[in-house]
């Protein structure tokens, strides 16, 4: 890494070195939520994860779209582990051409919308000004501690299992951003991918209901990635029959010379 | 409002207007924290806000300061609440040319000392790459509902107390970025005021545990506008029979022909 900027993941490593270990933490680092104990083998659950302007929203995407996705992102990490959040919060940072009535009031619907349909509510926040688009979002919800799906807990012998199919939103941003060819029905299916996400809430809950899942991982960084970190968290390797390619991926792919497991990956 | 930029307040306000209330809400927006009703009366309490470079951290400040400052202006309004943080999660903005490892084991060693100077423990995060560092800090403690400090609850005849001699901030501020003039032993206090902010969280928990608290507010915004807020939501008004003002931000008002008390205020 010599002269080069450190990349995310690096940047967490080296900061989790320097921090004092929570005695007794219900879910160690490096999962895709925090949890503190509570009373009777309840935990809390926490996340916090920011939208940043730049690459987080590509041209075309609305306030609205965008402060929604903003919720929608942190939803999934708790979809992952089988989690219903209950209250979001909302640090917000505002660059002086957003500070407009119009613009505001967009991204509280949109953080409204984000929030409500997976059963939270936004109960606060706080706004700075900034220089670029931030919308900082922090999710809490409770949960027995015994029935979260960790990223820990793979055995070998375990089948393999997705919630959907994977490479609309990669083919979504190519289309958004670089100006692919699709049909009209599947640009509308990729794009809404991009600008409309969906976390996987309801799947998550009945997951952790049934009770059957050892390990988890929310996918929205991609199935590769993914799929990399459950096997050096519990070493163990992956044997792929079928990769869940969704066919309009597939479709874009074949219609601009790509390779649609490259997008799906 | 006509063609200027909205203050913060006022977007605070739009957001607000746009929001489905979650019912029973156990703390009213507005507050200097948010609550979740738990069970047998217990709270979960929340509360999230950014550091922004380009606003929060003046020329000469460390990443270490700014990280830690992060921390504690959070655990200031736990303070107010008289409210034990537990677990800090950390939204981390980082342009590239703070992607260094000297300058995230600085961020990671700020964040640390801020969190458990105050008994709590960094518990989690996630970082993006931003055109300004950014620091957004989520807090979660819990607390009895109805022992809570809450800003409603002033009523006519309460005497007002601060827990601290106000001016040192605004006097250091001036300080880092005008350079008045001010003797070494009042500049060092100045300075500290603005590097090294304390949250009067041991003597919020006292308080709250005396139990003859009627409302309370977190100052850190200012003495002037915290009185506007509490006597805005309470309808009461204030008689000041002393502006509380730190001695060196006396001093330092009568050698650069300033008023103390609009420091302090």
């Amino acid at each position: 890494m010599a002269g080069g900027a450190l990349g995310e993941r690096d940047i967490i490593r080296l900061i989790q070195r320097r921090l004092t270990l929570m005695p007794d933490m219900p879910v160690s680092f490096g999962d895709d939520v925090s949890a503190v104990s509570l009373v009777g083998g309840e935990v809390a659950v926490l996340k916090t994860d920011m939208l940043v302007g730049a690459t987080d929203v590509p041209l075309g995407m609305s306030l609205f779209a965008a402060a929604r996705k903003a919720v929608v992102m942190n939803v999934s990490d708790f979809a992952s582990k089988g989690v219903l959040p209950s209250a979001v919060l909302v640090a917000l940072g505002l660059p002086k051409k957003l500070a407009t009535k119009k613009a505001v009031l967009e991204i509280g619907d949109g953080l409204n919308a984000g929030a409500r349909e997976y059963g939270a509510y936004v109960v606060g926040g706080d706004t700075s000004e900034a220089s670029d688009l931030i919308i900082g979002i922090s999710l809490f919800g409770t949960a027995n501690q015994n029935s979260l799906m960790l990223r820990r807990g793979a055995r070998a012998g375990d089948i393999l299992a997705v919630t959907g199919l994977f490479g609309k939103s990669a083919a979504g941003l190519r289309l958004v951003k670089d100006g692919c060819k699709a049909s009209e029905r599947v640009r509308d299916v990729l794009v809404d991918a991009v600008f409309n996400p969906k976390a996987r809430l309801r799947e998550g809950l009945a997951l952790r209901g049934y009770g059957y899942v050892s390990a988890s991982i929310d996918s929205s960084d991609g199935l590769a990635w993914s799929l990399h970190e459950l096997a050096r968290i519990n070493s163990v390797g992956f044997f792929l029959e079928r990769v869940p390619v969704a066919s309009e991926a597939g479709e874009f792919a074949a219609g601009n010379s790509l390779d649609a497991f490259d997008l799906a990956l």
